[in-house]
């Protein structure tokens, strides 16, 4: 059971739906999954984040796959159930194989670990790795 | 403060040593930074990340490059300030420029973000995001 | 299934069934959640929780809607589950509309968002913030 | 040392002198925060994160100064030092006392609490919280 | 659903089979827990993670239903469902009680609400926790 | 730089410096450490938050030290420095040696690893791990 209403396209105003057509056509489906259905209740929210992850997920100087990557990467970090599964279905389609993703696991397993270690054993940080620093 | 002793070369016992050694020697470099020192404390415990360090982080299916700026992404989500430095500075060494870390962060923004949005409306997950779907 | 067995009233001893009793009578409804059911296997710790809840909650500088969409706040951010239902549940009844709880998410997501932006390029913290600064 | 070039006002490009007269006129300060300094290196995601938190931020359904305060409950949640400190700065300008704040963090605290006392103990959520639930 | 194929015993290669005898007969169970048959779609990484619980939660300075308890805590901090579930059970085993169980969870429950309330209000470590601070 | 003031022995209310008494005299030290002085901006907080510390960390059916330990492991986990800092210290009062410190992370740094891998590949809780399971 969601926390609030979902807004299914029949019953959406003409300014939800607009986000709803171009959801589904930047994506080429024909459905509209859930997390957006939800965030309908607030239609300036809807497209507020919606036009954000176009922006953000957008080709740049890293690749879509390797944006997507990194959102699983944090959505399991976070525990979130609903992300992982959706950016883990979108990483797939974009072409993360099984292997990927066993590696991206393998990955966000060990920072876990190691993040853990420093902040229980609390070394300094080394000048080193000042950007600035020269030997 | 570090809560142990960080246990500097000179001091180190033979196991520690070899471990000191291949870092720097993986690595390039000629320094070993406070992590390890850390972990020193417990020779088993040094060898056994360092190994699974080399492992992990090894080429494979993905770009060395890439999984670092996971552990980039990571780190900042765990908000560990000390991986958050070593891996930004490893990342920077292995090919990230500054547009690429500004990227990262913004994805790593927007997946914190709808993380929260994800657990404070609870849509359910969408039966298309189960693999073995088929519509 | 819980952890641990959920005592129910009729099997409660007289010391649970007081808290229990205070429960329902406090929040003007005639049945436990299953949050109480579960710590009422130590019945020291049902007891000091609740009275916590009570002192905590209780209207003072902060007005009760508001102390009960900040619990919704931290709730999400952490990803618990129960406390989302239960503590989204108690801000509707203490008068959350549908409009409060999508900017209530929209400020919790933002939060998140600016936390990891701060957390992955460590900006320092401007003397400006010190409560002791004066220009 | 932050882990990007901090962009002064005076070494700007006027797309973000813009950005930085904005955040100076809409706070009706002369400085701006090295949070957005850090930003100013990707010019489009300054403007982006400004307008959000402008939109984000202002009144609706929800007071200004609550806005704020469930900032720094999220904030102090995920133990950001940067966001701490300069949301509890910007909630004692809108309005937030000493009191306030102490109870802001009591129910913080406890909040952080009873999550895990759920995520510990895994009651099942109760039918009644349902927000279709009819007795 | 999970979201990697569960390799199952029957039709695993050699060397999964060989760890998955080691995870039976290391625990006196003859049954291999879904975790494991999810990480043995790399099995490189399945050994290496196997062998690392047995090395790290091995009797050594601290006592093994310690270490099964201060895993509880953490899984429990994290929020992660699975961990939690598998080891409660796990701990129950080696011996934890209901009351321990309990007690186990109010500490968790403490920890997390204090650090919050450090995280939040930010009062300096003070210099007689640094292990070399004399009087 | 705390958020709110500190309050000095010399400073306080009778209130407070009751509480202060008791925290002295109960850890046989003749200082009181600086979270409490935060805490004591609201004396009926640092009350509360003493005695349930006095109550939860009390030998019961589980060791003081044992408890401490699991002190640090959630606030290792949460990143939480104060806390980190101030638990281990309590904890080396109570007993624990640099072995017993490794070994703790090690656990904590594994529990936090395997909670990824968990929460990212999403295995099916087992049913054998209810505790009603019966094969």
């Amino acid at each position: 059971m969601a926390l609030v209403r979902l807004i299914e396209y029949a019953e959406a105003s003409p300014e939800v739906r607009s986000v709803y057509d171009d959801i589904m056509k930047t994506r080429g489906v024909d459905w509209v999954n859930n997390f957006w259905k939800a965030l309908a209740n607030r239609p300036a929210e809807l497209r507020r984040v919606w036009e954000t992850v176009k922006q953000v997920m957008a080709p740049g100087a890293l690749d879509p796959l390797v944006k997507e990557m990194v959102y699983v990467a944090v959505s399991a970090t976070n525990g979130c159930e609903y992300c992982t599964y959706s950016h883990t279905a979108a990483a797939r389609k974009k072409g993360m194989s099984d292997a990927m993703l066993m590696e991206l696991m393998a990955v966000v397993g060990l920072a876990n670990e190691t993040n853990r270690l420093a902040n229980g054993l609390r070394p300094p940080v080394d000048r080193q790795f000042d950007a600035t620093f020269r030997p």
